[in-house]
């Protein structure tokens, strides 16, 4: 199995965000896709060592953040390589609260979703949401892919991610 | 809600494949996602009323054909546009047998897999499979993504798709 078949796979960045009992947190992520288009459904799978994982679980609510190929890189490695769990990963963080969901500013979309389906695999938690809510945040800028992302920011992966290929 | 936030979301261009008893079919898709590295799993999201989709669960396996840019779009049409069920969607495009999969001469990349688990929505399945096998077919092809197939292209969206928006 040549696995750079799966590097062939085109994604976007987002950051999945969730309220922890009054407190916005979250996590970046990459592998999130429409599911149904009437009524909108959103799929993303997320890490279950991940704390967000668990937020999302119990609050049973998530946003979709498409950030923005403008944004700071900071802010993506800030929700990839730390954990909710012992860091308050929005601390530094502008963000708004959008459809009842925060949104940070680095994100040129958000897709506000309530949880209605989840399917566990080996490590992940694929999270079906029912889109409660979408907006567009500004005008005109560009949602940053995951081959730009790596191609054109050098970013790196972390290892909760789905498309995670080892060191 | 703003629908076109749904239109930040970045996808690639797939051909999903598999055997209706020996006979090569598939459909055009646009929601494919890895969900786990290790093992290596993918979802994809197949509308209900395409034939491909009882061929996927009748069979036990299906195959994720990344899309080069450089294919000729006539091919993703055919899939997109066509049923399997009165149509031989294979007739006069070419193919190899990769993997144990009918994998089209228009793929930079090929991903086999077996169905695990599936999760059903008010329209789509979504079937996840562990990877049996992958490659790269050529080199140096690039994916084409969506965003180039809507906005260089100008293709269109089936009505059966994941990220369909009205006409």
């Amino acid at each position: 199995m040549d696995k750079k078949a799966l590097y062939a796979l085109s994604y976007g960045v987002y950051v999945v965000t969730t309220w922890d009992n009054g407190r916005p947190t979250g996590c970046t992520a990459n592998s999130a896709m429409q599911i149904t288009s009437s009524p909108a459904t959103i799929a993303v799978s997320v890490n279950r060592d991940n704390y967000t994982n668990g937020v999302i679980a119990e609050s049973g609510h998530f946003a979709v953040n498409v950030i923005a190929e403008d944004s700071d890189p900071t802010v993506i490695g800030r929700f990839g390589f730390f954990s909710g769990r012992d860091t308050d990963k929005f601390d530094g963080v502008p963000y708004s609260v959008k459809g009842a969901m925060p949104v940070p500013d680095t994100a040129c979309a958000y897709i506000c979703c309530k949880v209605v389906d989840k399917m566990e695999t080996s490590t992940h938690t694929v999270f079906l949401g029912e889109v409660l809510d979408a907006g567009v945040v500004g005008s005109g800028r560009a949602p940053m892919t995951y081959a730009y992302y790596h191609n054109v920011i050098k970013g790196k992966t972390a290892k909760n991610a789905p498309t995670y290929q080892g060191d």
